[in-house]
């Protein structure tokens, strides 16, 4: 079912220093920052070889990433997308073996464009994990 | 500077559970879990197209990642491994630019059988990064 491992999800207090340290420290291509208020964050990618690191920074005032800023206040790993074939197909795979589909359980749009579905961090050994149909 | 990302590393209190919902509940494929007594862990790497996951359980009475999952008893993501072609030009150039390494700040053998450097998560927006030469 998972294919490729699209990106990782870093949620940052401060994008312009996050895109520094990606740049500068780690000699890294990191993309125009792109607000996205509907998603309540501003992110930006940094380019590798094989997939991409999503840097995200809180934009508005009810961001989905303010809780876990508020508990890591220097920023940390916050999911991991991958992806797969057919969103459906995967979540009725999830719900056979008991893993919890966020919200209501049904494909939302993500940030970038696709249809997307989150899974409880609790049944994927502590991660949040993003699935995106590709 | 940076390569390609060769691997998140998901520290886990079980490792047969973790590899169990990656197998069955994700449908991927997890290779023999290997116990690497050195490095005071046992590892199992979930194969993906373009990267792997790393699953790390504690092995022996003084694990690396001990503390880590006595703060995240259900496991998480624990650092990235980005590759480098060249480990002294790179810590070189974390030097230059406040990049703490830890340790003694030279390369070690890690768990792969390469020369490895970890980076102070503090200097990289609060992620755990370890840089692999390949």
């Amino acid at each position: 079912m998972l294919g490729r491992l699209n990106h990782v999800a870093l949620a940052v207090p401060d994008l312009q220093a996050a895109i520094r340290t990606y740049e500068a420290t780690l000699g890294a291509t990191v993309s125009v920052p792109q607000p996205l208020p509907e998603h309540g964050v501003t992110v930006a990618f940094v380019d590798l070889p094989n997939t991409r690191i999503e840097l995200l920074e809180p934009l508005g005032t009810a961001s989905p990433i303010a809780a876990f800023l508020a508990k890591n206040p220097k920023g940390g790993m916050h999911h991991l997308c991958y992806e797969v074939a057919d969103l459906a197909t995967a979540a009725a795979h999830l719900a056979r073996n008991g893993a919890r589909v966020l919200g209501d359980g049904r494909p939302k749009i993500g940030a970038h464009g696709r249809p997307v579905i989150f899974i409880h961090p609790g049944d994927m050994v502590g991660t949040l994990i993003e699935l995106e149909e590709v």
